[in-house]
């Protein structure tokens, strides 16, 4: 997964995404319907992760386990454990074990932050860092990136019809990092922050610069989606669903633009509003219909 | 909050429910709409919430703060922290310092149990003590429980209906303790755990009994939401939303009857079939139509 030169890269639709295909990723699970007929549904296959950083256990994660690798970078990332800077010296999955080790140049001891969790609200891992909060007053997201709504409802649309798990299995969260109106990496996950963490990893190890994508989630825009968006570097951040009060009041705090509710031909900016260019009007977009609406699609007013 | 004599109440409709109308649960927040048009919607609000039991800080929770003593006492029953035998000294809530301390007449000390975390699956707060698990497989459900299908429809129609912060500003999960077809306790929080400990300390705190209930949630159907319901000896969970295989996986173990999609006419059972009576055809069921489905609701295939 090495580009040519990813910081100059035009990516293309869907560059890297899930293989809906792949038997490991969900599994027929035979039961009963409405009308107590036998009936096999897939669902979504979990495994556990185990992370550890050099020689200190992190986290234990279930994840659909298709990108331990990318998983366990992001989560560090993510949780500030790793540093922009740092150098990665290897990351070891071991399937049996169910176990991911990430080496790094710099020795690392996060015994006293591990004592210190936060419980944040939508489908978080729980755990927000004081000083990732410290280091978010010092995050600046680039004011001169722009969202068009033309990409806009070409985003929504082409990640709706896209081929994933979730309109293989269903219940399962996606987060896609886009640029412009491409689609460039699509992750999902059974837990919504695992999907993010893994795009977090891909970015970090293939130099992918930040500050002109526009990322998108399936999910709630709560106070950790927010931060983990702006701590990324990304100064847009797109959500079919809702709001939490906490969420665009971070977003407001750090300027990142905050579109939720963007379904078909509607959305709603509560930050950051100047970074959009109104080049589409709402009535040459396509109403979201059930040739296109992404399966399982909640309306406005969503949680996830 | 103290029912006559709750062993044997047969309890109402919505007993216990959130205020729509409460202002500290909800807040107008201004923005754009698609076509930057000035537009004003409602978000949910989140606070934050630290527990502690007795002397000892167990974690900061994000919530809308309904009702702190009901989450605090949910949180440790669900972590295993509090044991049903358990005398509850005090529990005294401080909205300034956004503080809940809960005391009880058993010294207690989780020192070493809070160093042990499980990131899981669906909106989860993220841990799963190893404890909790052995208890797992010690927990036995009612086996003559009973789900009549006239009763699961007619509580998907009348939750849907319900008013609720998800109808007046979207964003935020549900759960629904059942009796037969009444929906008797109805909580939401932005985080869906919370919903459900705000639940299981309701049950704790009155003496209601679980082995005659239903509990009905608006998300996934992961291995936590099914470790928790069968921790609350509650033998039936069901969801509009879709299963995880770990979900289905720990269902069976446990004998956890686990109805899934269940929208409109239509549900799904995957786990614990035997105790569902097909009293009422699908076809006599009412369509989920835009009268009274969920606003928000996702088809089948969801994620949560």
């Amino acid at each position: 997964m090495t580009l040519p030169d990813p910081g100059t890269a035009t990516l293309p639709d869907f560059h890297i995404r899930p293989d809906p295909d792949d038997a490991r990723l969900s599994q027929p699970v035979s039961g009963l319907d409405q009308d107590g007929n036998p009936v096999e549904v897939r669902v979504v296959s979990e495994r556990a992760l185990t992370l550890f950083l050099n020689a200190q256990e992190i986290v234990t994660m279930m994840t659909i386990g298709d990108r331990p690798d990318l998983l366990a970078v992001g989560y560090l990332l993510n949780q500030n454990m790793l540093r922009p800077d740092d150098e990665i010296t290897g990351i070891d999955y071991d399937e049996d074990l169910e176990v991911v080790v990430v080496r790094t140049a710099r020795a690392t001891d996060y015994e006293e932050k591990m004592k210190k969790k936060v419980r944040t609200s939508g489908c978080a891992q729980g755990t927000v860092f004081g000083d990732v909060m410290e280091r978010f007053d010092d995050i600046s997201l680039a004011p001169d990136a722009r969202l068009r709504t033309s990409w806009l409802y070409a985003l929504t649309k082409k990640i709706n019809t896209q081929p994933s798990l979730y309109l293989a299995a269903g219940a399962i969260h996606g987060c896609v990092l886009c640029q412009e109106d491409r689609a460039v990496a699509y992750m999902e996950d059974v837990g919504r922050h695992n999907a993010v963490d893994k795009i977090a990893g891909w970015m970090w190890l293939n130099g992918i610069p930040a500050e002109d994508k526009i990322f998108y989630t399936t999910g709630r825009l709560t106070s950790e989606m927010v931060i983990k968006t702006a701590m990324m570097g990304i100064p847009i951040l797109v959500s079919r669903s809702g709001f939490t009060a906490w969420g665009v009041e971070l977003a407001r705090r750090v300027g990142l633009t905050l579109v939720g509710r963007a379904r078909g031909q509607r959305f709603v900016v509560l930050s950051g509003a100047e970074r959009i260019d109104y080049d589409m009007p709402a009535s040459a977009a396509e109403r979201e219909d059930a040739r296109h609406r992404r399966k399982g699609a909640r309306r406005e007013g969503d949680a996830a």
